[in-house]
């Protein structure tokens, strides 16, 4: 196995994020490469998620993640032993990545050439959601533990995501969690918000997320 | 019951956060008030825990509590339905409160008179531990479903805070959590840091974590 790249995010400079997010996602479709940003709070899932998703999605696509954390990379580590090229983001104590710091990130990977590249961004509610980093797609998880009333306390968050995966279903009996309500606080953040249900632990689900993600890429591909 | 109290708060006009929480530390003491700053994740359990703590507070201790959220008043309702003081703090989408943001809140709260205020801060477990908000003690919640390897991330958190409380221990048996590395990777960050599980849900804790609580502010006052 390859040694784990670990690289320390410098502060952008550039001014004008959402001019700069623009041009880096002008430049990764022109490359042919598709860049996700996942965030959610800490626990939701993000990493157990995409042990379980990726391998489904490199059986169409070649994947490669960058995984953003304030510190450790015990993230990085359980990824890349799927055998996808992986590339550990510290922020030095940063809560959110912008468009410059995912690009940094993205150039010491070296994306070009693959199809999809997924930003596992830093758990965070609140900040991420702020900044443009220039992915094509924002998703973001909500686990079934941290309740169905998030989207009323993090409007920007559910505001700035198209997909919704509801993780975690398979402890709904343990939980009062009431899905049709998640549903109705999630689209009056966004109507067009898709909600999609998922055990990463017992799989269920998983394989249509996997559907609904490669439909979104091939679709924005033509 | 009165009418629920929303303030927004505003932004800071000092420049040195820590020079001024010392300042409102040593008004809230001279004033008797010991106030606790609650951190942790979206959906720890932060209001949930708090519903079951107060009732054992407030037999010893006046107690008023300051939530703080980004929008809607869900918790700060939840709260008041106790029959406490209860302020609902609105940040205008900031990701934290500091020192003059909690002051604006213990003034339109109307603190003195009470013992205790407890500050529930935004769902977030990096901006917050960033900012001293002028308590005398910092407590986090690490709720099971997260898992153990919190410490790892979020140092900050975990060096910034005194008091550990690690919440829906009724749901153990259903997630791969370690209780014992957690323990360790919480004194990893800070040695001197006290973990108490407990469970809002079952009251399972609750009532040694109170009486935690009651100590601290007691040896405080002496």
């Amino acid at each position: 196995m390859n040694e784990l790249k670990i690289i320390t995010l410098k502060e952008s400079v550039f001014e004008n994020n959402d001019l700069d997010a623009q041009a880096l996602r002008q430049e990764l479709t022109s490359h042919g490469t598709f860049l996700i940003n996942l965030m959610a709070s800490p626990g939701a899932g993000k990493t157990t998620l995409l042990s379980a998703l990726i391998p489904l999605l490199q059986k169409e696509l070649s994947v490669a993640v960058m995984e953003a954390d304030i510190d450790s990379s015990v993230d990085a580590e359980t990824i890349a032993k799927l055998g996808v090229r992986t590339i550990q983001l510290h922020t030095g104590g940063m809560c959110h990545l912008d468009a410059d710091m995912c690009r940094q990130g993205l150039y010491e990977l070296g994306y070009e050439g693959f199809d999809l590249v997924i930003l596992e961004n830093v758990g965070n509610l609140v900040c991420p959601a702020e900044f443009d980093t220039g992915a094509h797609m924002n998703m973001t998880i909500l686990s079934v533990p941290e309740g169905h009333d998030k989207p009323l306390k993090y409007p920007l968050m559910y505001q700035s995501c198209s997909l919704l995966a509801v993780n975690k279903i398979d402890v709904l009996p343990y939980f009062d969690f009431d899905m049709g309500k998640l549903t109705e606080y999630a689209k009056m953040r966004n109507p067009d918000i898709s909600i999609m249900p998922v055990s990463a632990k017992t799989g269920e689900g998983v394989e249509a997320l996997a559907k609904y993600i490669l439909n979104v890429i091939s679709s924005a591909a033509k």
